[in-house]
């Protein structure tokens, strides 16, 4: 299809397209004369993904880079791969060197430590935060969070077995950032049933 | 104490506790004279608990004062009191009426809806992002957060019934807005250790 194809196929202007393109974030079309190229469904993907990084999930454009990047040049350890690319998503935490707190986390619930992964700096600056605010933070209340979220991720990751790569890391940053505020919401409707229900909820 | 005890206690300026008070945040100390007042344990508890707002959620003063006037003017019913302060934490939604997912996945789990909670709101933008990205929305994916998420509400509600309405306010305020992130690092942490360690984390 030419660019003015892709522009009504994607919703996005083609000026939009062009910068994209000049931006190196979307692959030239193939040449078809000096002012023409045909672009395909891989195209059409692109500029979704984009969308969905920089509308649907507010990310800047430099951190969509940095997942691009990933997707495009993944190496040859896929689970890397989607850990760089999972590190572009928010918070961004400041490492400060002590990340005892998620290393005893990441120990009592058999996890996988490696500061290389970004969630642990997020889960030692967030267990901080638990601790500065004077709320309980115990082996029983990481459980609690620790059980849900390895249920959780059981469904969540089964899909990555039959992908490629690129798109196992496409889905798995997209996945992340998206079915969060999902989750996010459904945690204080659940809370609210309970207090208004007395508990029955 | 004096207010220079005062600022002692919690590590903040004199400065900044004279504006909390002027701001009517923090309530004045019983005078002791024409330039002295005394202060007690719930000026310090109120000061950790803006800290805890400002500095660890990283609310906007104008939310703080939001939640403040939930605790300190709670109305009849508990639980409404908790539904407007927990209005005031992120993520800020502007509902434009159409709540027919959200009403769908409440209906689904066997919650509540009620339009002036503002998860409701934030329900629905969520679900609308995860279908903008083309990722799958169904029943099934839908029971996969809900039941996670009212097993953690039962352990997080649990202790609010024996609080009084000020403090239920302030535990279920800081709660959902600091075990968040814990939370969600979590998540990532256990997908990073499922993909690793081929689905047997």
């Amino acid at each position: 299809m030419q660019i003015s194809e892709l522009s009504r196929a994607t919703g996005l202007p083609v000026a939009t397209v062009k910068f994209y393109i000049r931006e190196g974030m979307l692959p030239r079309g193939t040449a078809l004369g000096a002012t023409r190229a045909d672009y395909g469904v891989s195209h059409v993907e692109r500029l979704r993904l984009i969308g969905a990084l920089t509308q649907v999930a507010g990310l800047p454009l430099a951190r969509v880079r940095d997942i691009l990047a990933a997707i495009d040049e993944p190496g040859p350890v896929p689970v890397d791969a989607i850990g760089r690319a999972i590190g572009a998503l928010p918070p961004y935490v400041e490492p400060d060197g002590d990340l005892s707190r998620a290393r005893a986390a990441i120990d009592q619930l058999g996890l996988v430590y490696d500061e290389r992964f970004t969630a642990v700096a997020q889960l030692d600056a967030a267990i901080r935060g638990v601790e500065a605010a004077g709320l309980p933070w115990d082996g029983a209340t990481l459980d609690r969070y620790g059980a849900a979220m390895k249920q959780v991720a059981i469904d969540e990751v089964a899909p990555v077995a039959d992908m490629t790569t690129p798109d196992a890391v496409a889905y798995a940053v997209l996945g992340t950032a998206l079915y969060e505020p999902v989750m996010l919401a459904l945690r204080r409707l659940a809370h609210q049933a309970r207090m208004v229900r007395g508990g029955s909820a």
